[in-house]
């Protein structure tokens, strides 16, 4: 376990050496502090070291405004780190907000990473967000095939009080990051979670990290309702921003009324979705202290 | 096999005792027959049936605007029976169509049927479509409990030559129209697509209808996911509409590119979302004629 504060201290420090300004460096150490302590380590300091070791990072790249009318507004990423731009466009947004809704669009926008750490953004504002983004390829068609659409999750945040309410559900049956894990450790994946290019079997990871195979979208017997989802985001996105590179759409609403206290007791002592993340960021900060993976914090540290 | 048209005939016959005028009565029965050509038979003359027989129709009812601001509208469905609700909003919002974007909610917009035929409309005035809707409780909690959330559908539209692309997801393991089925046949629902109250186990499906046990949400060993999707679409619909009653909500958007020809070439021969049901309706419409159900035939037409 480590303090909460040094992880701050020394993503922060690791981060600046991309070149970005304070406040936009310390925008990024949140998304992925914030995914660590919601123990969703794949969006976590891992992405620290993936932007610093992989990523091209122009520090004086802004999201630029395309296009606005009734209701909408289309944006276009220009060159600016997903995580930054959609950031930017939400805050430019926020800052003459609807009164009653507006659609954002923003293409070439990625990566995004989490987002439910957007939504609940929005969310502490008032608005109702629903978010959905595409990213690389890594969902197959349940038959088989390569990789044609990414995890595209789509993520509704709704106002609450003491917190938002954040449900976020992405279409694939693994996350990626258990197949670079699976793959780190040389281990197959377990039978029925990904396909090869012929369909069936078990999969190596590697065949999948070098985009060959890809992932099934979740369903069991029912994927085909997975893939149905992942493609109606990918057709969503593309058909708002165009077809050329990853995007981002936000809707924003004004909410008329709270349905979240009356859900809660239908579901009763059942999980509701979203709890888990919510509880263990609620456990980590009473502590003071989260769990990071000992190779990541030797690099964090180190170097 | 019946002649489409003769179906078209019998069911506007019996469809006129509701008491609509004659360009309501085809609306309904365009929906019905639409989806008994799709093969949706549970959307299908069925409901025909069931309206005449149990829904109180008031043929003077008319969906009332409540709120128009920025790129938004809300209605209420006032009295007016869903489907004609949500066709005639729709109608009058595409009159004046958004340059951008424009989300529509209606509240007490209950029964709205198949999401497909009204996201379809949308589609061919040029503007993507995507359509959430709540419904009655028929989906429990995976680890049990008695019904929840409706089937809670999300269907997106796009526009498309020569016809638009359509994708409908239903978040249960199975239709409700299965469960009459095996209601009227006396069979119990096969294993693991229902919960009883205390989870588990084979439910008898007069148990569901009496709104005792419900269906799962799709996903198999997955299927938080089927229920955080449906619970997604209860908690959007009931924010901006209300909590009380049933609601649909609407986004009308531009769109930008046409990313369905590039998606069809990567998905090859496999299956494409929707397309099933498009092609049975070619092969109906190509043939003249449609199956329909001996038993509600016979009550079309007697009686």
């Amino acid at each position: 376990m480590v303090a909460i504060d040094d992880a701050r201290t020394v993503m922060t420090a690791r981060a600046a050496r991309l070149g970005l300004d304070g406040a936009r460096t310390a925008l990024l150490v949140d998304h992925m502090l914030d995914a660590e302590l919601r123990g969703l380590s794949s969006h976590g300091v891992e992405r620290v070291r993936w932007l610093c070791e992989t990523a091209r990072v122009d520090p004086s790249a802004h999201p630029r405004e395309l296009d606005r009318s009734d209701g909408y507004a289309r944006w276009d990423g220009d060159g600016c780190l997903g995580y930054l731009a959609l950031s930017e466009i939400l805050d430019r947004e926020l800052a003459d907000p609807p009164a009653g809704a507006r659609l954002l669009v923003a293409s070439h926008c990625f990566p995004t990473g989490r987002l439910g750490w957007y939504a609940e953004r929005v969310a502490r504002t008032g608005l109702v967000a629903l978010v959905t983004a595409t990213s690389t390829a890594r969902i197959a068609h349940p038959a088989g095939g390569p990789p044609l659409l990414g995890t595209n999750p789509i993520c509704l945040a709704l106002p609450g009080d003491p917190e938002p309410t954040v449900i976020d559900v992405s279409m694939g049956r693994v996350t990626y990051g258990d197949v670079l894990q699976a793959a780190a450790a040389g281990e197959p994946l377990p039978e029925g979670v990904s396909v090869s290019a012929n369909g069936g079997g078990q999969t190596d990871p590697a065949e999948i990290t070098a985009g060959r195979a890809g992932i099934l979208p979740f369903g069991g017997g029912q994927a085909h309702k997975g893939f149905a989802l992942a493609l109606m985001v990918e057709l969503l996105c593309s058909a708002l921003a165009g077809t050329d590179g990853h995007a981002a759409v936000v809707l924003l609403a004004r909410p008329r009324a709270e349905p979240v206290a009356g859900l809660r007791e239908l579901v009763g002592g059942r999980r509701f979705p979203g709890d888990g993340g919510r509880d263990r960021r609620a456990a980590a900060n009473a502590a003071g202290a989260v769990e990071i993976d000992a190779g990541i914090w030797k690099w964090l540290t180190t170097g």
